[in-house]
């Protein structure tokens, strides 16, 4: 017997139809004679209203306090789900995360998990029930607090589990039909990529595709698990996140087809990522440990800095630009920090740019198929697209170009790499060296 | 330094102004050097919510499905509240009933409190903390399963952890100011009730006041926790509940003269219920065992029985009538498993009125007064109101009116014990017996 993890994000289980519509999709893998875990996320807009009303009663609510709040979104969505699937004829039984065995740190708000130790889930299953296990919340480790594990946390739930019990597949169901090879509103040719290697995956996830939180990659290839993220609102295979074969019990013809031509994707998709802003630090005196000193000073306020580039400067022979970019979020805390430190660093002023955009092209193809950057680079000359920074890691290329033209640079990208087909063909790459 | 229990009802934390209000008063018990630990029932509707939104799911949800569901809404008002007073630069936690130590039996939706064990309470308050509680919930002792006590098991919730941490007082706030000599809906006349003995408090709530719910009184009776009875909108005297003295933390001008006064309170109040409905089986053989038979058969419904009388019966002097109250919405049930044994129990027929009416007088006075019953029929004749069945306890005599006249012997009986002064007064009875 085979067992499955599924994952209901909030827009699945907006309201009570669309409950007793997951409870029935779930009920079919019951028939099916498997075993079946489900996470839960809360309904629909819950819990932003519920971070509304933590607003109206204090501006900046307790930590410990705000994720307990949190936590009640889920807690309705599992227990109604459950209901419904009682309603029609299985048993079920919903846990909390604290419940069902998910030990965090103490962060709260963005509590990571350090162990799952799901017993009562185990029981729960041996005693023929549907585990609904309310995502996205864990339980703290030594002071036995709740926490959340940030947005975007469910999905890293339900490959936690996934992990610990063992699962042949964590299913991650959401309103999107799987990962696309580009934002289907930005790229209308876009489709539907079948299958992705976990370390694709996780560049897409870092390079600003929102179908998957980094995390929950990162947790599923450490603990090799197979994600197959689908729509709740069809039955079509969606997009298998795996390095081994898909498992036995859900080929399907599609499946077996995808496995076979393989071998022929070079480019994955193209990402893209609105959220970051260019911060560059203009005459940074040419000395050992100045860039050391910059960093460490950005670092001390927990921004992650993604993108970095250092220039001689052309004005001043003896001073250099330091360019690096960083969570828009975080920009004014940044430029707060660096000012703060201005004497002692000795730059000479700030420039700030939030108006950029970042493409990533990603694929495990290009570590053997020379001239992929090449290509890229060629495409955005001829769309006029100018490219800020450049940044690579073996199955990635980065670029950032300003926030009006990224539009024009995904489609451009999405064509020159033969995304543009329904069937994706291989491009065959002449030439030396990336 | 004195403890203080407070616990605020639905109403009191209806939304964020409201939660604020309240987390003022907290914050001025603090101020005044008391340890604070709260018990919250859920915002103003939000339980009916989430039981509406139970029965869009399933006409039947498992029980233990909808205990989880609904101890959502506590969680909610209590981080809110916890938050709130934060806001006010005081320190609070919020514990979940299961996190505060109430352990309960397995009976989902009417569970009881078996045990408390407060230790992260205690340790809260040894940190400075404002303890909040979540009302109404608890954890089973066996399963671990999440439970609820029922409507009005906040209250409950409150006077055990009030118990459990010999705390100085239990303070019950509510939208009423206190307990009244009667329904002032009914009697515009009726006044607040300053002291209240746990009998004569006890026999009103199971003669139907609804201010404080008979379990919650029974626990504060056992374990001899003083009960303050106040509203969350002003910041007067509510009814104490208490067999003892005033602590003296809480002593003001008025308790103290309440207090010298106690002797001269005879009658506490005038109860009234409206929900129960009057059942009588004509012509039951005149044998040992029928009555047993009969009532027997009832309980086995789960069904409280609350008032009987048996008549012989005028036409058939071999037969006899039994007659006896029972709450309104299990009439169809009695009825069913009656008719059921009618062979076996050999009775004519049933006949069911739901028009009836419960007047409840209540008085530990009437222990050491002759004529308190007297002065209840001679009212009731007075005012041509029929007295249908009686039944009485030490401290309380009961009448079955008929529904219509119920509001008219409420007055007439609260006017002929001189309950409608502003300062009751004493009534001085004659004559012997009741």
């Amino acid at each position: 017997m085979s067992l499955v993890v599924q994952k209901f994000g909030g827009s699945s289980v907006a309201d009570a139809d669309s409950v007793k519509r997951v409870a029935k999709r779930i009920v079919e893998y019951r028939q099916a004679g498997h075993d079946v875990v489900v996470v839960v996320s809360a309904m629909g807009d819950s819990t932003d209203d519920l971070i509304d009303l933590a607003k109206e009663i204090s501006p900046v609510p307790p930590a410990r306090e705000l994720d307990m709040l949190l936590t009640a979104g889920e807690r309705i969505s599992m227990a109604v789900l459950a209901m419904a699937i009682a309603n029609l004829g299985y048993h079920a039984q919903s846990f909390t995360g604290s419940q069902a065995g998910v030990i965090t740190d103490e962060s709260f708000g963005k509590a990571r998990i350090i162990d799952v130790t799901p017993g009562r889930i185990r029981s729960a299953l041996d005693d023929g029930n549907v585990a609904i296990v309310a995502g996205f919340q864990g339980v703290s480790q030594t002071t036995k607090n709740i926490t959340t594990l940030g947005r975007g946390g469910s999905d890293t739930t339900a490959v936690a589990l996934a992990a610990a019990l063992e699962a042949d597949v964590c299913e991650i169901y959401s309103d999107v039909d799987g990962v696309f090879t580009a934002d289907p509103r930005i790229v209308p040719s876009a489709h539907k990529i079948n299958i992705i290697s976990y370390e694709e995956m996780l560049e897409m996830a870092a390079s600003g595709a929102k179908i998957l939180m980094l995390r929950c990659v990162e947790y599923a290839r450490r603990y090799r698990v197979p994600v197959h993220v689908r729509s709740s609102f069809s039955q079509h295979q969606g997009t298998w996140v795996t390095d081994a074969p898909i498992p036995e019990a859900f080929r399907t013809a599609q499946t077996e087809e995808t496995e076979e031509n393989m071998e022929q994707a070079i480019i994955s998709g193209v990402a893209h990522d609105r959220s970051e802003a260019k911060l560059t630090i203009v005459g940074v005196p040419d000395i050992p440990g100045k860039a050391a000193e910059i960093f460490r000073t950005v670092a001390r306020q927990e921004i992650d800095i993604d993108m970095i580039v250092q220039n001689i400067s052309t004005r001043d022979p003896g001073r250099t630009d330091i360019s690096f970019t960083l969570p828009m979020d975080d920009g004014a805390k940044a430029i707060e920090a660096l000012e703060a430190g201005k004497a002692s660093i000795g730059f000479d002023h700030i420039q700030y740019d939030d108006q950029i955009g970042k493409l990533s092209v990603v694929g495990a193809g290009m570590r053997s198929h020379p001239g992929v950057t090449a290509t890229l680079f060629d495409a955005l000359a001829d769309a006029h697209i100018n490219i800020d920074m450049i940044s690579t890691s073996e199955i990635r290329i980065s670029v950032v170009t300003s926030a009006e033209l990224l539009d024009d640079a995904v489609r451009a990208a999405h064509t020159a790499y033969g995304l543009d087909a329904d069937d994706t063909e291989a491009i065959v790459y002449g030439g030396t060296g990336r």
